[in-house]
């Protein structure tokens, strides 16, 4: 598997040239609004002074960094602003490559192929753990498939692309293989928002020295061309200064008009945004499984995220068939086999498209 | 030297924190006013379709490419949009490292410490070639320097710090020096629009498969803290391709908002804004230069860019100096020794400031 060019544009481009309407289904990227404090924020900076329209600090406009600071209960000092959580997870994971003793990263399989990508591009060893049938990394299996080879333990919660959330047990357990393997646990949290359950637990909470904990605001605030995302580092020193030291010298700084747009929108954006999005969510949840039920599909309910993993009877989750799918359905999934071994037999679909009805109805009949 | 941590903060905040008036010339961002496209073009995208705000292209919005291709000559395929010059020269320098044999970077002594500090982050051998005492990098001192270890030849034009400007004869030298050790030609053009004697070339006109440029909008436009930039790679595939990969994998894709309003502004700002900007700084390097004069110092008139090096009589460039001058002078320039050592006896001062005529008089008064 090539995970260097993730596939995402392969399936997005073909979807585009077909000859019918289709049901876009692969993108990650939100379909609903922005919060009003973003678009307020791009309109006062457009007319600031010229001097912010110079570098904010490496790590971070000062004001943003205390409003994630405070968000998370820990001390900006850990946090380092980054080019969207793409980038966090870049730093975090070569940042824990560097730091500990091994040369192997743990991964889930399926998993969420930018991390497989940095794992080859770096020359690591990426082991992949296969999640249980319910989705979900099973900590034994973990713990099992951990040594003192391992360098960096990810895990994603809600997670691309099988809709697992862990609990604060299941957390717990994973930062503890971490640091029983002198090893770094990368907790990636950027659907956070997104939990049906209740039960998702932040890594941070753990107040560990062994975990780093990354997250944006691309998907909470729609906005993930903004690239505005964050690291959250242990709060002893050295994974802290190598990472901003490697984001200096990569980046120099991120992009200050979006770091301004999202520090206005954290000030003024309600709770009722982020649970409008959740309902939406939720419901297209529910429309979509209804339909995966009636076309004799077996599928993961998403406890959280906003994709939903499904295996049509005799249509293993192949670029063809996600081609098939295409042509024949008017529907476009991402092919599970982009995710690694453990569900190529399976179809991802994102939810983020108002035409989740649409999607339904044209499965049940392709496949009903 | 450590470039890892490039020491601008220091003094800046060192300035920050005096106990008097201090004209702070250390930065090197502009101080004058963007082009008002910059500011229409948030404007705009303030109020554009929610999918607006979703990921660009990995290589930058379509149209944006276009624009740069277009005002090089070049096809769109050969340029990646960046996070700034920073990333362009991070993607230029590690994909020369990994495509070109040997682990070796020649560096212009006085270096900008970020080249210096990202050669020393890959763990790469940085070798200095002194620069002549006119402030130029000789060819025959790069020809005697570059070797079959050399993968790397970085040369900036116009030059941050020594204003130098390489002719069209200069230019095919060095791309001829690499081209001869199978090594790449990084050609940094981001003062490329202050050029005060007409005979600035572009490594691009060379039209050689062993050269890159990077470039950006941060000084052109007045908009450092925009972060958008771009490398223009040769014409026949793996650096494109293997920077492209690496620019995905760290930072996904570019700010949109930023890149947006730099299209915008590509499209809509006149020839005089850049002229007026050029103008501008002219009379300050006039103003700067009698000043130094008059102070008794040595000091190399620049080219190009913003920046002038000077050396006072027993007053070498060391951090404790610089000090000293914000201190009893109220000047704050940056330590020569924060360059390397050709230059260490210097100081630099960046004409970033509306106060340069202010800074004339103090040192004029202190050393005259």
């Amino acid at each position: 598997m090539d995970y260097e060019t993730p596939q995402f544009y392969r399936v997005m481009q073909y979807a585009a040239r077909a000859d019918r309407d289709v049901v876009e289904m692969v993108s990650g990227s939100p379909d609903w609004d922005p919060p009003e404090g973003v678009r307020e924020g791009l309109r006062e900076y457009a007319d600031a002074d010229a001097s912010e329209f110079q570098y904010a600090p490496s790590r971070g406009l000062r004001g943003l960094r205390e409003r994630i600071a405070t968000r998370h209960g820990v001390d900006a000092d850990r946090i380092v602003v980054t080019n969207g959580a793409g980038e966090a997870n870049h730093l975090a994971m070569t940042g824990g490559l560097d730091r500990f003793d091994g040369d192997e990263i743990l991964l889930a399989d399926p998993v969420y192929p930018y991390y497989a990508g940095r794992a080859n591009f770096r020359d690591a060893e990426a082991t992949f753990v296969p999640v249980a049938e319910d989705g979900r990394l099973d900590p034994d299996a973990v713990r099992a498939a951990a040594s003192s080879k391992t360098a960096v333990i990810v895990v994603n919660s809600p997670n691309n692309p099988t809709g697992a959330v862990y609990d604060a047990e299941a957390m717990a357990a994973f930062a503890a293989i971490a640091e029983a393997n002198d090893a770094l646990l990368l907790s990636d949290e950027v659907y956070e928002r997104f939990d049906y359950t209740g039960r998702f637990a932040a890594a941070l909470d753990l107040d560990s020295p062994n975990v780093v904990a990354t997250n944006a605001f691309s998907k909470s605030m729609a906005i993930t061309g903004f690239r505005v995302g964050y690291a959250v580092f242990p709060p002893t020193g050295e994974l802290v200064e190598r990472a901003t030291t490697r984001h200096m010298l990569t980046n120099v700084s991120g992009s200050r008009p979006a770091q301004y747009a999202v520090e206005r929108a954290m000030a003024t954006t309600e709770p009722t945004y982020y649970e409008a999005a959740r309902e939406r969510l939720r419901s297209r949840i529910d429309r979509f499984c209804d339909a995966l039920e009636a076309a004799g599909a077996t599928y993961t309910r998403p406890d959280g995220g906003f994709y939903v993993l499904a295996r049509f009877p005799d249509f293993p989750g192949t670029f063809e068939n996600a081609e098939r799918l295409i042509d024949d359905a008017g529907v476009a999934g991402m092919p599970g086999a982009a995710f690694g071994e453990a569900r190529a037999d399976w179809l991802r679909f994102s939810l983020t498209t108002p035409r989740v009805e649409t999607a339904a109805e044209r499965l049940v009949s392709y496949f009903g």
